[in-house]
């Protein structure tokens, strides 16, 4: 989730937003880490899907599809944590290659029962083909809304801080399977502090900043010192030694699915002080009446960030 | 949905059925036309995942998109039909070939909007993908159980009669697209009738009733002169003249998407005579006590009847 995650597709969702028909159930629809339904007295329910696929999301030739499976489940799950919400269950589609599918389908769902198990979630079925392609993997997350409802993208105001867990790059030496998504973490900051906005680090700090800003129609300012860089960017900048820096990975890599929140100043310096999860939270900039994304060094200068990230292509 | 339609995958299914962990929000997991999961005092909520995937269950060179992306919904709805549950969204992932992926997202959207409209759910998001592969759909049903619950599969008893909606066979020539997923019909037969189980026949009218007698522990006989054949199957037969008769393409083609459903005897007697709904509603056998299906012939002859329709191979 959602249906757009880049520019390319941003024609596909302007295309839907306008064509979909509207629901008295349907809250929030396109356009979030996950859709909200407007449930029975007990909250509201989120649904979010997200399709892995070989060759793109990982290489089934190279990693252990334990891992591929976990990760799938992860990611949704990182999305609903992005809404503050609970997860409850999830439904499994696979397309298998024909050779060892049955081996293969028992070993991606060996991957996501531990998350199940340590999440407390239902895996409540679902879907199993083969065909002659390379493997795809959808998993159907369903989660449910706290008392404070689902925490959105659109809600964050100018002068709200940025306020992110953990650092970022270089997730491809390995956390980008191995990432904890931020459930426990989200919930207790929903609970403990007032949210304006949030979302998960899916295609990179600086994209998925921009998600943010648009959704919430203002822009914002990343304070570029202040940025926690994790030691898989420093390795993988040294190890590809083409000229792209540590910061450069940690702004654009993606998939460190850590989360990206809009948070009141007060509220964030009290969140700074208390430090309540065992991840670290850092203040990293702070969003902006006009439109746009700008990244500011220790001197004060300004200049334009450009969103960079992974890009799905449309011909 | 399920994980399971054919013997390949019962070792999946049965490794699963031991590893998922219970879950007490869990009321049906994997084995049934969708999940369900304990609601809060609205009632029960429903979920269930298909994917469809290029070349297994269309042919994208010779199909219209549209009717693609009308099938991946209307086969979700079909198994939410089967179940007697109102369908109350969808969400939907894609994965697209890279040339042209925009145009054919478009029109696989455009493909669900009327079915969406007509039967007044939420299509509530999705994830799209492209990648070097061909295009496979995977939509998520979610819906919500009548007062008298989700009709399972587990539930047939023997002396119920088994009642089918429509006719069978010969889909492959068109109606495996257009078909009407019995949504309006499930719930009109479940709210003026006593229905003990039920499944949609996706799989081939013999495939699906051996599901059915499988989860609910008896047998079945099946009157061979009753079945409903339909036109597409006398045609078919005629067509490829390969020795297939029109009752074979009946038992075996698939993609029917009637449902099929256990009625005590007094009950069907009612309903036959009654005729609610605008498709016919046939009784075409009844279920035994010893396991195992059965054809009988007007002459009381008695044999097995092989379970045939569409397989997915696992090497």
């Amino acid at each position: 989730m959602p249906v757009v995650e880049d520019a390319m597709e941003s024609d596909l969702i302007a295309h839907l937003r306008g064509r979909l028909p509207r629901h008295p159930l349907l809250k929030l629809g396109i356009g979030d880490d996950a859709a909200v339904l407007n449930g029975a007295p007990g909250g509201d329910w989120l649904v979010t899907v997200d399709m892995l696929t070989d060759q793109v999301d990982f290489r089934l030739a190279e990693a252990d599809p334990r891992r591929v499976g976990r990760k799938a489940l992860a990611a949704n799950l990182s999305d609903l944590a992005a809404m503050a919400c609970r997860p409850v269950a999830a439904v499994v589609a696979l397309v298998l290659p024909r050779r060892g599918g049955l081996e293969l389908a028992i070993a991606l769902y060996e991957g996501m029962i531990p998350l199940a198990e340590q999440y407390q979630i239902a895996i409540a079925g679902g879907d199993t083909n083969s065909w002659d392609g390379p493997l795809a993997i959808s998993v159907t997350a369903i989660g449910q809304a706290g008392s404070r409802g689902p925490l959105v993208r659109g809600g964050a105001r100018p002068g709200d801080r940025i306020v992110v867990t953990g650092s970022f790059g270089g997730s491809i030496l390995g956390r980008h399977f191995d990432f904890q998504p931020r459930v426990a973490e989200a919930l207790a900051l929903a609970d403990g502090y007032r949210l304006h906005a949030g979302i998960d680090a899916s295609d990179g700090l600086a994209r998925d900043l921009a998600h943010l800003v648009e959704e919430s129609s203002c822009g914002a300012v990343v304070w570029t010192d202040r940025i926690p860089i994790s030691a898989d960017a420093e390795r993988l900048a040294a190890q590809l030694a083409d000229g792209s820096t540590p910061l450069d990975h940690a702004l654009a890599d993606g998939e460190d699915f850590e989360l990206i929140l809009a948070v009141p100043p007060d509220e964030s310096q009290r969140m700074i002080a208390d430090q309540p999860l065992q991840v670290s939270l850092t203040v990293i900039g702070e969003f902006v009446s006009g439109p746009g994304l700008f990244q500011q060094d220790p001197q004060g200068r300004r200049r334009r960030l450009a969103a960079g990230g992974f890009e799905h292509q449309f011909d």
